[in-house]
């Protein structure tokens, strides 16, 4: 993995500094060297909020925060994390981002080269997506009072298709698939903090999730829940959404698609491959007979993307490769902190 | 000033811990007793993102992070000023808060009252702006990694007029106003911390700006450019708004209001009150023949509002008392970090 290396304007500061959270002439050379040039606008002239032209349809809006350690881990870094991450969110209601905002967290002393380095790769992660940065923030905090870096970013989406897609449209019987292999962005981090004890060439499956989605919308499928497998994955996921459609699930153990590097990490640890974090990979409710069709066409964006059970009964069960069942449970949370 | 109570529902964690970021059950538990409670949905199921109604107009879109410290402060508290200031920075175009997004940067060992304040703090001032909260995030960083709440929101407003307003549209001959004295937050902040060596009542400004800028738009004044005087307090945002304009300014020191106990504060501590933080306070620009009716309107709301100065020249210029002129200057930015 390369370290952090990115060209800084001649006579600017070495690091962060508190006064580049200030307002003052640091923000704004902050503003000027880095920000702007990132993400325009193209005059240059910055307003306190951006304002974007009329929608036909109705929007979709989401945020989160990602605290990730370290900053940068194989396939990817926190910056086009904090991009996909939201752009994914909305793409699990079916919107397609249009705009993202972005509010940096910065603690004073880090490297200036760091900043640059993130910046860059939320700029090409958003150009990836096709979605501008349009707004922005910038915060500084003294040193022990952050981690380096942390990013919030918000997303407005457009919905163009009139389904509702959620928890409560999911219906019994209806199919339940993955899109791809589990695990593999809670293994990268572990491999990331020299946690695993062992080398591994995994990546994070990090990436963005518009593109398939839109191909399901394209096709007519009925989606009636899709949920991006982050914090907790597959395992949070199903809880989350029979919880919320008031119907359990049955999935077959050896139907879930995990590469087995990941299995063998989470063997030698001890850890849930079903709870590790995914930040490129959904599950999709849709009805049984659409299933295949779902299934084709996933695989043309992620060849492991697999049918892993359905909508039945009022628990959360699976099903081993003895046929017994038995319940899934929701970890505490701690198996893993930071991860995204 | 009351320190934070608040009841917890028993069986809770009295500290916010690693898992309670982990998308487990400890998250859950927190959504579940916490934040649903607090800000819906009223079917209490949460999805990636949230859908909101088509709108007819243009939409505007901003965010800001905020990691004032202390966390409670005379006139409000890091909840209060995560709403107002994103609901002000969507006024200063003209728009009505619709949609708010909460992302919350927990630091392991917070005592859950004091999350729980903020969080009841969030829920009344975006009662009083008349907006939701749609759609959120939490997450946990380790003991050290932050300072108790760091808080991200982003707005959506509703743009329903035919004015760009902005540093463009600002034109040689402009009367500049103040929306009300200045310096009050800063001011208010600095004795939280007990670093001003004397007691003040002062409190802050904190304040929404949506129904000042409301009321006139509703009059029908032709608002060239707002912006609220937030870090870098007045002498910023002059500043920047007159090199988006590329033009300068003039404005009268002694037309400016500050309150005495902000005046003495400030002289006390060598800082300079038009540069101190405001979060209820906005600069305006508009034709000089709409002055007046501007600054009637404005006076309803807050009887210190007054007419400082006019768009002329190139520079940003302060005339003293005695007819002088002097560059107004553009701090650093260190002046008082963690602001907002």
């Amino acid at each position: 993995m390369d370290a952090f290396a990115c060209p800084l304007p001649p006579g600017g500061a070495a690091t962060v500094l508190l006064g580049h959270g200030g307002g003052g002439s640091l923000s704004q050379q902050l503003i000027d060297q880095l920000l702007v040039p990132a993400f325009g606008p193209a005059d240059g002239v910055l307003h306190d909020a951006a304002v974007l032209p009329a929608e036909e349809g109705p929007l979709a809006f989401t945020t989160d925060a990602y605290v990730v350690r370290p900053l940068q881990f194989p396939g990817g870094d926190i910056g086009s994390l904090a991009v996909f991450g939201t752009v994914n969110d909305l793409a699990m209601v079916g919107a397609t981002a249009i705009a993202l905002s972005l509010s940096l967290i910065l603690e004073e002393g880090l490297p200036m080269p760091v900043l640059h380095q993130v910046v860059a790769s939320i700029r090409l992660a958003a150009q990836r997506c096709g979605v501008p940065v349009v707004t922005g923030d910038t915060k500084v905090v003294e040193r022990g009072k952050g981690d380096g870096i942390y990013i919030n970013t918000a997303g407005i989406g457009r919905v163009d298709h009139g389904l509702v897609i959620g928890p409560k449209a999911v219906r019994s019987g209806d199919s339940i698939l993955v899109s791809g292999d589990l695990g593999r962005h809670g293994v990268a981090i572990l491999a990331a903090r020299q946690e695993l004890g062992f080398r591994t060439e995994l990546h994070s499956d990090l990436a963005p999730l518009q593109e398939p989605v839109q191909a399901l919308l394209a096709a007519g499928l009925e989606l009636h829940c899709m949920r991006d497998l982050t914090r907790g994955g597959l395992a949070s996921a199903l809880h989350e959404i029979g919880r919320g459609a008031g119907l359990g699930v049955l999935v077959r153990e050896n139907a879930i698609p995990i590469a087995p590097e990941v299995d063998a990490a989470c063997e030698l640890l001890g850890l849930d491959p079903l709870a590790m974090a995914n930040e490129g990979r959904f599950v999709l409710f849709l009805p049984a007979a659409e299933a295949k069709r779902a299934l084709e066409l996933l695989r043309r964006f992620e060849p492991s993307a697999a049918i892993i059970g359905s909508v039945q009964g009022d628990s959360v069960l699976l099903e081993n490769s003895l046929g017994l069942n038995r319940r899934l449970e929701l970890g505490r949370g701690e198996q893993l902190p930071r991860i995204c």
